[in-house]
């Protein structure tokens, strides 16, 4: 009998390809068979990070997810991926699952994860977030001492987010894309414009970092996130 | 005259050295001068991580921290070590400064940069979180889909840190070291203990991941955290 493989969540950072671990790529080179998520018709975020860094004789398997935003959709993709992904683990073969950022913070990974970690060996390797990549980038202090950090989809309903807002001292708002104009009159009413940055695509050659009040709310991508802070050390009001 | 050093905030992760990026490695090993925080009398963590990676001519600069729990000592020792990086900045070399997970994300790396910031060009690298790599070796997902995350300090008060806990879906709590009892009573007092995991010295061979119930209060370092899911999703109960 064979011995099954193991599927490898290899978190790759937030798009440089220079913020992946060593970890990442030394299992990303060793498996013989590398699956990622991709939209329908569109390339792979994850793929693009690691291009570079492929084997020619890897067996790549993409799996294809609807931009339908029913997500009803996505889930029955990410059954069809999970099913292939299958039948290489269950036949010897490793399998290295490409996730931007890290694999357990906010990312598709947790439904393969779901669909395969009862019957498969797994193993999570984490990756550099967005939120600290973010931070880097804008060059302002995330947290420090006693301060709380909160992390919130701008997905939430107005009144959460505010009382979110008000409670933490440093605030990462991610998924913004057609939530900005909503995330934006909240921090307004609250006074926080001035302590908010606005970071699209971070670590990419693409990379925006912007007052909020610039930022056109037309063109928000989804790879987008605004951190506030509101902490009144020397730090927190330092212009980037 | 001569052009000014940068000063690089080199994230290197948690502790195993296979979790420092390709960025890091290389700004490590062409910085001249290498900068690191250590305990008087003990070895630096962050240097240990990094340890077979520099090279044999780099200058090594150790910033002495006392482990005295005034904190005005510590920032004295950051303001000596401030004022030894800048001279090497000043004539034109530039410093890596070593800094364990991310060294915006509750670092010591903070002081220096708050000394050194407006004199020097400085840029961070980020680095994995002990948050994100706890996670993955719970092999527990923090947050998906309109998940908040909240990530606070054992030092604060117990009725903060209840509150905390009760209005967040994924947290984590850091520097756990002597304040361990006091939340292990909270999680008790909120009927958390069982959706909580104690992770100790993640990603070094030494780690530790113990239900809270098991943990000796006495035992814990500072390098610890405990995660906490308060989701009803699948994955939530599940036993690691």
């Amino acid at each position: 009998m064979t011995a099954k493989g193991t599927l490898f969540g290899l978190g790759l950072g937030p798009g440089d390809p220079e913020l992946i671990t060593l970890k990442a790529l030394r299992l990303l080179r060793a498996a013989p068979v590398v699956a990622y998520p991709a939209p329908t018709g569109g390339t792979s975020f994850a793929r693009s990070i690691v291009a570079d860094f492929l084997v020619s004789d890897q067996i790549e398997l993409r799996v294809d997810v609807p931009m339908n935003p029913d997500p009803q959709f996505a889930l029955a993709a990410y059954e069809i991926g999970a099913e292939a992904i299958a039948q290489h683990l269950a036949v010897g073969r490793d399998v290295a699952l490409l996730c931007q950022g890290d694999p357990f913070f906010y990312g598709s990974f947790m439904y393969m994860f779901g669909l395969l970690a009862k019957r498969f060996r797994v193993e999570v390797v984490p990756g550099v977030s967005s939120v600290m990549a973010a931070a880097a980038a804008t060059g302002v202090p995330l947290v420090c001492r006693d301060d709380v950090m909160t992390i919130v989809p701008a997905t939430l309903p107005v009144e959460e987010l505010e009382n979110r807002l008000e409670a933490a001292s440093g605030i990462a708002i991610l998924k913004l894309g057609r939530h900005f104009a909503k995330v934006r009159a909240c921090l307004d009413r609250l006074g926080l414009l001035d302590r908010a940055r606005y970071v699209e695509r971070v670590s990419l050659p693409e990379q925006r970092i912007l007052r909020v009040a610039d930022v056109d709310p037309l063109s928000v991508p989804y790879f987008s996130m605004i951190l506030v802070h509101r902490r009144e050390d020397p730090w927190a009001s330092e212009e980037s």
